[in-house]
């Protein structure tokens, strides 16, 4: 497969992580990981702005399923409902890449500046849900509030499905994740005895 | 005041926030925010790493502020009552700080490093709010759950503080965030007729 070819930035992403989990995200140029791939800078660069980029191409795409289908959805769900079932979308895709997925996190993990990235795109995530939410006439302050709630949720679960050893699945996951949101929230969880 | 004053500190960040509210952030240099507050470089270099963490001086302060009054709070409220009246504690130091932190905020919102920067914080905000919860006897999921749904109260609470022209109170302010968290969590929000 060639420079064209349509995986170019599947090859990219798939060098780039394994280079990353090898030797370390500081320690990989971007000469490197485009060498690994067969392909060239220039082509690297045509998709992907540097380095750190090519851990969050799925991100977006992540995004675009989501609120597409929190904007898709019936109308009835209460709005925290219409978020968990876009989030569940993201399922398939998860369970097609849980190992990258895993050395990606682990990447992350280990540098503040990618961290730092991963914050954002969270960011991106609720502002975007929001207008989902917007969209479907759901109004502030209730929306924001929503979107934030969906990305407790979402990081709550993402976390223990990283954890998990494929006994459970994405959608039950995220189901459990929604329920002890919702008892924190209620203040049903009963308090501890002091250790 | 010299440059031993116990207010350099104070007058460095004072000196920052005019520079970047009248030039912007990024033509601002150290030399220029050293020279306003008549102190020099090497004194801004020994109270602050670079001109970003001038504005971030407070979000330290805040934290040690709102985890020490979650420690401290009596054992019997649940995890996130316990948060909230921590969180209470900050009314003073905002309502001392009201046309400072409204500065800043402008400043922030013009400047994508600079959000990201404050996700950063608002993140290890979370894990010390997470800290004290485990230390008070709450065990995971509920202490993660609760530290990020006080996040959630927090920043729609300043949200509408800052944009508040003195009729109600941080605490007042606080307390409609967390009703309306409740809300949308428990999925009591009606959904509106869409637009």
């Amino acid at each position: 497969m060639g420079r064209w070819g349509p995986d170019a930035r599947g090859r990219l992403e798939a060098a780039a992580l394994e280079l990353y989990t090898e030797r370390g995200y500081e320690q990989t140029t971007v000469a490197e990981i485009a060498g690994r791939a067969g392909l060239t800078e220039r082509t690297f660069f045509r998709h992907f702005a540097d380095k750190r980029e090519v851990l969050f191409g799925g991100s977006t795409r992540l995004q675009d399923l989501v609120v597409g289908a929190v904007e898709r959805a019936p109308d009835t769900p209460a709005p925290l409902e219409a978020v968990v079932r876009g989030l569940e979308e993201a399922g398939a895709f998860f369970q097609q890449n849980v190992g990258r997925l895993r050395r990606r996190q682990a990447v992350i993990d280990a540098n503040a500046e990618l961290q730092a990235r991963e914050l954002s795109k969270f960011a991106a995530l609720a502002s975007a849900l929001r207008g989902a939410l917007l969209r479907r006439g759901v109004a502030d302050p209730a929306a924001g509030l929503t979107a934030e709630a969906g990305i407790v949720v979402f990081k709550t679960a993402f976390e223990r499905w990283l954890g998990e050893t494929g006994q459970r699945d994405w959608s039950s996951l995220l189901r459990e994740s929604l329920d002890d949101l919702k008892a924190v929230v209620a203040g049903d969880e009963a308090q501890a005895d002091p250790p």
